[in-house]
């Protein structure tokens, strides 16, 4: 009997699956790396399913990589080694919210908008917002984080707990409720962004927070990129505790006004967003528009009605797909680094410079109050020429970022694609990060190839 | 040669020293740990030479003891296995400011308030305060949080790198200059906290934040603790952001009064503080005087005034020290858990109930927006019904607070006295915990005996 007939045998039928389409779609995700297809899928319900899953493929060294949406940017669920895409769509349940301590508990295959429905009933949200629509299974695996990030934190910051199934079947949790800890090794930031390597979460508790008394949002033009960004480190210097800061560059506004009804003016801009009381909120505005003046910001629209701050924010968010949509046939490569906040104006400036020269059509947005920003560009996959070029710009802006003491990575993981810079990046610590897998994974089986070079 | 006559070899015989005054220093700490000497007192200037000594130890399989300021409260620093106590005080440089990068570069010997008289040239400030003035190499060790950590978050929260001297004399970095990054394992997280077990840290990459535009303390009293705590869950629903909330409860305000030239009525009272903008504190202010109010607030008193406030919080902080210096010849303890933030009037309560049935003299206080909270007693050592009667209520204390999902220690650390509690409150991941101080450790010299019984 092979290893999916055992696998049948484990779980139910319905569970396990070799079927052809299936497969394609646990072959890919968003990004431009190459699919591969796994062997099979499956689909587990509780922990002890995904525990017996885990037993028998380390058994018999079969691949196990862990499948939320597929929503990854660097190949992270793609099985290139083959074995078992392990979908954790089944596990889907909020399963308590404990509004008065500030926590819930949720199974992995629960999306951000799904939670973010349940938490609004308590007045109550859930910050992390990459992108996609993820599930908080993956958001956790990559560390992901998005443009709330520099007032709640990122994915790593709200993790208060993890039940996770580590590679020999045992069934761990890496927290607690306790809102901080002294004891023991904080296994939570450890597991947080391991993508898979170390073992499969099957539950979460996370930080939320109460939705506040007050929001304000704000669209800011600039003339150049060095405006936009020197307002952004001003009012970062001058403490404006500001919920948003993004960045969108020319291009993208122009990709904006293509994809949807807007009119903006096709120039460098910051959306922004405040949060807070409204006597604060009105201060901090005072404020914000004095200095986004004071660095030549040519228009400033303030938005605090609902609908249209959510319309602001889809837009941004939804700006990625509409690259993608634009560009039927090609795949996204998105650029990742992270640089010291003064650093970044000179980084950014340095990209654009090297897109220029290279004569690219590329967007860049990004987290700017992070210092975190991400080039986008439609690549060709037919065409090699195209691909070593896309490679070529990603590894000019990865060094650009290194040389500042930066990361290869802020946010999208290090999956397929940053793995090669790892070494680089981590010096004497990438052998001890690859002592902790062997570790915790002696046959790697978990997500094999993944975030180490084998 | 013995291994002492070779560390004088290796370094220069100023920095190695057997001295029984020296030694009867390192031996100890705040605790009512026992003390034990170590074999030799070492002062390394280097990294480097951190190295050499580390190597030589792993070599001879001798125990390394890392020594900031002996401020510990759970025996951290006691080498009980004899050998090396490796005194940092000679490191103790402020590296270099990044001040438009939020960003400090600091030696381990550096204390925190010898960092903040540095930071407020640039209008900035390291944010965790525990109540000694701890080094902060032994801060990161402990993980080491304080009354700001409602607002401004822990240790773990503030460190972008540490250097680390490992076992087999390694030096990794844990981490980088970039505001966050989803790269690689997160070995910053798993280093703050560890103790010394794992390493030495030699440097420290720390974000600190902009002095608040504007600052104001308050003082409330209240009948019962039952209301003061339910005044700060209220705060807390309301999405306040206050930047302090301790407790301080009728037995330690005596204290307060006692050792100091105040009268506060002896009561159980809230030390507040708010950070923000003018506008947007007045708004918080009296939105806050109205829910201390409505949970039976007796008395509320605010300090705008720079000096009334420091001298508040210099209270606060010198609390535990008054018990010390009344109580001569005993020693303090002081209990450490976190509970979820809903369960903490109950757990309070309960407590009290346990020290009022022991007939104990105890003050308790707390950061009670974290939900911790420490119960501060002295202990006459020449006493074994005395030790044994603090002992029992500290078990009773954390055993009720683990059946909360809570955790033993919330910022003291583990050392000797929470190493008992490991294996109850992280289950499996207690093996796993164990596994990876044997990888990284494998004859296991760093500071052996603490954390995990062996």
């Amino acid at each position: 009997m092979n290893y999916i007939e055992q696998l049948q045998q484990l779980l139910s039928r319905e569970q396990v699956t070799t079927n052809e389409v299936l497969r394609t779609q646990h072959g890919k995700d968003e990004s431009y790396h190459e699919p591969h297809l796994p062997d099979v899928v499956v689909f587990p319900k509780t922990a002890e399913e995904v525990s017996k899953i885990v037993i028998l493929a380390n058994d018999q060294r079969i691949p196990v990589v862990p499948f939320g949406l597929g929503t990854s940017l660097e190949g992270h669920v793609i099985p290139y080694k083959g074995g078992i895409s392990l979908d954790l769509s089944m596990m889907n349940a909020v399963l308590e919210v404990r509004p008065d301590d500030f926590l819930v508990k949720v199974q992995p295959g629960v999306t951000r908008s799904q939670l973010n429905k349940e938490l609004k009933k308590y007045g109550l949200f859930f910050s992390v917002d990459p992108g996609a629509d993820a599930t908080l299974g993956g958001m956790a695996a990559t560390n992901a984080s998005g443009t709330t990030s520099v007032r709640y934190g990122i994915m790593r910051d709200q993790v208060r707990d993890l039940e996770v199934v580590l590679a020999n079947g045992d069934v761990i949790h890496t927290g607690g409720l306790a809102a901080k800890s002294s004891s023991g090794y904080h296994l939570n930031g450890l597991m947080v962004g391991s993508e898979g390597t170390l073992g499969v979460i099957t539950e979460l508790t996370l930080r939320v927070y109460g939705i506040p008394e007050k929001i304000i949002a704000g669209r800011a033009t600039f003339e150049t990129i060095q405006q936009a960004v020197d307002a952004v480190v001003s009012l970062k210097q001058a403490g404006i505790p500001m919920a948003r800061i993004e960045l969108v560059d020319k291009r993208s506004i122009e990709q904006v006004n293509f994809a949807s009804d807007t009119n903006f003016p096709e120039t460098p801009t910051l959306f922004l967003e405040f949060h807070g009381n409204e006597a604060g909120l009105k201060s901090d505005v005072i404020f914000a528009t004095e200095l986004l003046n004071d660095n030549g910001c040519i228009e400033l629209a303030f938005e605090q009605d609902e609908r249209a701050r959510n319309q602001l924010w889809e837009l941004r968010h939804n700006l990625a797909y509409t690259y993608i949509h634009s560009a039927p046939g090609k795949k996204l490569m998105s650029t990742d680094v992270v640089v010291p906040i003064n650093s970044l104006p000179d980084a950014i400036q340095n990209s654009r410079e090297k897109i220029e020269s290279m004569e690219i059509d590329a967007g860049i947005v990004g987290h700017v109050g992070d210092g975190n920003y991400h080039i986008l560009l439609m690549v060709d996959m037919e065409s090699q020429e195209e691909i070593a070029r896309a490679k070529e710009l990603n590894e000019h802006v990865v060094e650009y970022a290194l040389s500042l003491g930066g990361t290869c990575t802020g946010e999208h993981g290090v999956g397929l694609g940053k793995a090669k810079y790892q070494q680089q990046e981590h010096g004497a610590a990438y052998i001890w990060m690859k002592e902790i897998k062997r570790l915790l994974d002696p046959n790697n089986i978990m997500n094999p190839g993944k975030i180490f070079i084998d």
